[in-house]
């Protein structure tokens, strides 16, 4: 797709190893770098330190990494404000934000409320964890529910929303 | 989509919070008012009893309000036959024979045959709970196979079906 | 479909129970008899050999049925080879390699050379494994993550690429 086409906002849903985040870098990176790469993950110990920086080699020179586990809407209108940015991945953020006990519909309105200002591209990506078995755990119920209600929300303000299984996207909307 | 062109049997397929009910709801109400409302979820407790209420309220006038956990043929063959009807959901229905020890193969016959003479619309809502790992727990495992089952027999005989993710409908048929 | 438009490499992914085998065997049994069948589910004993025996039956006559826990690739370029070929699944492959404690990147470079070299159409059925919640057991998330990988690298060597849901196939490939 030529570069001028990336709408405002893009949601990239998939499985666990679906090929999501490498669909996503490929439509971003169609577009001139910089890019901004916004990741929630956090590296907690030096393994964790580790598998983050073989990931940012192997993305190679052109993006710009923030690390923000709670932030979102931080970086997104701040410092990655005018760049292409790649969100990866919304549900370690409904995760994060769980840790936390944050208020999770609360911080997706600040979140919506940021991506409406951008003019940048925006890509996000997230996990669809609804199609097995119901967890016996609670606290993955929860989790399930809200990682189940952003993608929703975020899915309605989308330009447009993909679906990935084994590397190929589906259409959605936009 | 104009009221007129809804079929007779639509099938509507997700995850948990995928917003498959909420789905089925707008297409149902498309169409004019009254419309049946069939749970299969029973008030086992005051908890459920309220949940059920707060649900009830959402969904505002118009609905007939029908709780059926296991007898759903019954219900969409008599009280609610001349009624467009949403069935919410077919996985707990699926559960509550599970629990029961019926049949399930045989219920799913005599729900098809229901379902054959009635002639107002009905959309049924279910889960796709086949889509994780394999469950370790054997009565897991066997509702998931029977919850699998169901569906494909459904989706046979349904003139359309629908598969919905964060909130986004894909046409599987019709 | 005309059996003449049967593409070299079809993948059907799916859930459990989700009709995907039933309906990669229609898309075969259009192509004139006779087909292999080849079968990565190993008879352990009694109960598994009369599983495996079952499925044979209810397949009938035209069927030459293979079972090979471990060396597809040898099967696919060796007595199946220049046959129409199923393959029933990829999954528990996967899952074989890993309690032979096989390297499965390599295992897949050897599969997908041989695929290279078939002439005859092959269907491949596998399922998708990563819509759940992340499983609390490491070894079914290492499971998870080679079973995605698998499915990734055949998906983007194979011509078509199906993902059946309710026994329906959606088209993501060809």
């Amino acid at each position: 797709m030529p570069a001028t086409t990336l709408p405002p906002l893009t949601l990239v849903l998939g499985g666990a190893r679906s090929g999501k985040s490498t669909h996503a870098e490929r439509l971003l990176t169609a577009l001139p770098a910089p890019w901004a790469y916004v990741a929630t993950a956090e590296a907690w110990d030096a393994e964790m330190r580790q598998r983050i920086d073989v990931h940012q080699a192997r993305r190679g020179s052109g993006w710009i990494s923030y690390e923000t586990p709670l932030d979102l809407a931080g970086v997104l209108s701040g410092d990655a404000a005018g760049s292409p940015c790649l969100v990866d991945c919304l549900t370690l953020w409904v995760s994060n934000l769980m840790h936390a006990r944050r208020d999770i519909a609360q911080e997706a309105d600040v979140l919506i409320e940021a991506l409406s200002k951008r003019t940048a591209p925006c890509i996000m990506v997230s996990n669809e964890v609804g199609l097995g078995i119901v967890p016996d755990n609670a606290l993955a119920r929860q989790f399930r529910d809200e990682a189940g209600r952003l993608n929703q929300r975020i899915a309605a303000v989308a330009d447009r929303v993909l679906f990935v299984a084994a590397g190929l996207p589906m259409n959605l909307k936009g």
